[in-house]
């Protein structure tokens, strides 16, 4: 499959045209971003540990029974998808209460959630990526209402298998953000990535931060981290 | 009835016991805040205008069918009502875009929904009353998801009598907050107050506003445009 014609840029991504109009070349860069791009830095590396992470995870998600847009891995920090049309939302999926819902609703962070916590923001970079319900959803007219059920229901599914799977590699899911798109015949896609810089995921036992909250608090290497979550799921060696 | 102890004094209102254990006194105070009590102005007037607006509008639903809290009118700047145990969550209905919707929304104000938006509000002032939604409710556990039935149900239902009620006294219903109660049989109760304090009130013609917004944006004076509405709902000479 040829790279073609670049599509768009994002703080982390790169799209590209393939010679197959419902396939999409992704290039995962080295940028690390955080506060709506108000804090940025390039990291040498991180590119090739998400390509490797993301990868992995949608293939644990597609053997347990859930599709995704994820094609193939094709080079360290490159990989194939199926197009989609993004909705404009994005579905958070929480266990633990951390980051903006340990604020919201006054928890300390790290305490659990009686239950599972699913909440939309709409992906728009302008207003901040506001937290909405489907009520707002519904007003903006982004997604219609089996869409959006298919959202929360996902959002559940890929929960309930991504929370054990980190579990036996001593990995606490703490939250996620998942981003669907509409493919060629309409239906609801997962899309974009799942890796550390979309997940909170604490070592069990000592609470360690393994994600992006290390470059965001400034509290470790962004790489070294990535790459103990990439070694746990089996994938460094690759 | 007699007025008792003080028993809780509110940014806007005092609360009394009486000789009846069910029964409250409510005085209505002078004091205009904003933004989480951040703004502040004693206004005189003030708390018998809310106190007689207040009062024609609890009659009003009361009349549609709607119970309140309300019980009576007892002076200029007091009424009794029932004792509830308030729930805290302030349920806001929305029919145009103002405020932080506005915001969260990107719609310009003034912008009218394609339907009423319903939304929820944690009512704690150390964290500045959050925007939340019935998972988050459920989390807290501070309503049953029947409470949360009963508070959005009983939102709209007084949402669809008030609109036209100050449509035809020439005056456009933006939003309101409500909040409830559980009254002495645990059964979930409109309370607290509807008055220009808690509504959005447009002046269907000029747009004028003739809410608190005039003291949140110093944009007017409050008790001139209370007056106003108290007027058109033909209680001015009470
Ligand atoms: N399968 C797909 N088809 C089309 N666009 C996608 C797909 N998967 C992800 N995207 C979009 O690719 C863009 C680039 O990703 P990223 O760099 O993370 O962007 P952003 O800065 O918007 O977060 C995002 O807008 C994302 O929604
Ligand atoms: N029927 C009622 N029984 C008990 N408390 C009530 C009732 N109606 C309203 N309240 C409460 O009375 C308090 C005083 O009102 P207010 O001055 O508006 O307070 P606040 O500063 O909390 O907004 C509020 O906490 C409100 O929830
Ligand atoms: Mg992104
Ligand atoms: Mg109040």
């Amino acid at each position: 499959m040829e790279k073609g014609q670049l599509l768009y840029e994002g703080k982390a991504k790169r799209l590209y045209a393939t010679t197959e109009e419902n396939i999409l070349f992704v290039e995962y860069k080295d940028s690390a971003t955080a506060f709506n791009g108000e804090k940025k830095e390039e990291i040498a590396g991180k590119g090739v540990l998400n390509n490797s992470i993301t990868t992995l995870i949608f293939d644990k998600l597609k053997s347990a029974g859930i599709d995704s847009h994820f094609v193939g891995k094709i080079s360290d920090n490159e990989q194939l998808v199926k197009k989609v049309d993004i909705i404009p939302i994005e579905l958070v999926v929480r266990n633990i209460a951390a980051g903006s819902l340990a604020n919201r609703i006054g928890y300390e962070e790290g305490t659990p959630l009686s239950r599972p916590i699913v909440e939309f923001y709409y992906k728009n970079d302008d207003l901040g990526d506001p937290f909405i319900t489907s009520e707002h959803i519904d007003v903006l007219d982004i997604a219609t209402s089996e869409e959006v059920q298919a959202l929360y229901d996902n959002g559940l599914k890929v929960n309930d298998v991504l929370r054990p799977f980190f579990q036996e590699i001593g990995v606490i899911l703490v939250d996620f953000k998942l981003e669907f798109g509409r493919d060629a015949n309409g239906q609801v896609l997962l899309a974009d990535e799942i890796s550390p810089d979309t997940c909170r995921l604490w070592d069990s036992e000592t609470k360690q931060k393994l994600d992006k909250d290390v470059f965001r608090r400034n509290i470790g290497d962004l790489t070294e981290v990535y790459k103990i979550i990439l070694a746990r799921l089996g994938g460094l060696s690759k």
